[in-house]
């Protein structure tokens, strides 16, 4: 049975892995026949947002806890993470991927990567397995690995961030996937998009079948 | 195009709604045609359980607004519900139902459902819409109704319970429902057994689909 890691970037589309995303990846992951582990930095979030009014909490959460509410408990901490032990590695989205993960939501192409997230980019690809990236975590594989073809939909301002991060974008509509074939990404835009939560369903699933089938 | 009310109870298995459920409840709400509005009480979460370690946190989180997380922030606060505007209601499960829209978790039969919660179900049932309840939240309407055809799977000490709150229990198996007719209740166990992701998902499927047929 294929293995795929999950890194998730807390519990929370504003300040940390968006919900739907995670979850419907992790559904997707079991209905297509595979298992899966979950990750997450045992860091601090850079905020607590609360998700009605949009307004900072003057609040202090963990990545790794708030993720574990998402994961029922079964995760581990990424600095745990053995590329050897997977057969491919799937990012949900979320502001916390480019918050937690990186600082991308405050310095753009710019800014870096959290370097446990960039290690196990960098070593799933030395090993030749795919990558999924959903929504707006595809800026992680931008900024890490640079020249590669990824989707995040059709957002101006990000577009032209990830290319200029080196990466070739292109637009994409609900449910379609981007696979840069040589780096083995897959890429897809979710919640980048005005989206349901059935074309979250469906882009999660498009991004976990196009995984297994570059296993 | 009908539309169904959730009620959410937080953010986490552990003191929240139960993501899995909740997210893929409301997928399986749109993937069948239907539109959900979200609900949450306003107020403070029984406590706040660290979900690796199981251990409390000494912090204080409200009810509606880590609901919120898993509503993207489109949610209402449950003192705004008017059962006349919807088709159906759905509980999703997690221990939020049995510590923060009932005292279930510590008074088992003998405790209390939050009164918004009480007369949702009350009104919803009265007007002849259905309700579905996933996981343990089954014992919410066994609470407020009684006299109940309805299942949480296997877990003796909860059937006792529901039994001695006046409902008529049957035992199930994943993905199965149990649907009392009369009062037009819907249920099926979940994570009440030990349950993968894609099990919640037709436990979930299986639940919205009754509850429209029932409409």
């Amino acid at each position: 049975m294929k293995t795929i890691a999950v890194i998730l970037s807390g519990c929370g589309v504003y300040d940390g892995a968006e919900i739907h995303e995670a979850t419907l990846s992790l559904y997707s992951i079991a209905k297509n026949g595979c298992t899966y582990k979950i990750f997450a930095p045992d860091i601090n979030q850079h905020h607590v947002i609360n998700h009605i009014t949009g307004e900072e909490m003057n609040e202090t959460r963990n990545v790794l806890v708030e993720s574990a509410r998402i994961a029922r408990g079964a995760i581990s901490p990424l600095s745990d993470f053995v590329a050897a032990d997977f057969d491919g590695l799937l990012f949900p989205g979320g502001f916390g991927a480019a918050k937690n993960l990186s600082n991308w939501a405050f310095n753009g192409p710019e800014g870096t990567v959290n370097r446990e997230v960039s290690d196990a980019i960098n070593c799933i690809v030395g090993l030749k397995k795919p990558i999924g990236a959903l929504c707006i975590s595809p800026v992680l594989i931008a900024k890490v690995l640079g020249n590669i073809e990824l989707t995040i939909g059709d957002d101006s301002g990000t577009v032209e961030g990830v290319e200029a991060a080196g990466a070739k974008h292109v637009n994409t509509t609900h449910g379609e996937v981007v696979i840069d074939q040589k780096h083995k990404i897959v890429t897809t835009p979710c919640y980048m998009l005005d989206a349901t939560i059935d074309q979250i369903g469906e882009g999660a699933e498009n991004v976990v079948k196009a995984m297994i089938k570059l296993m």
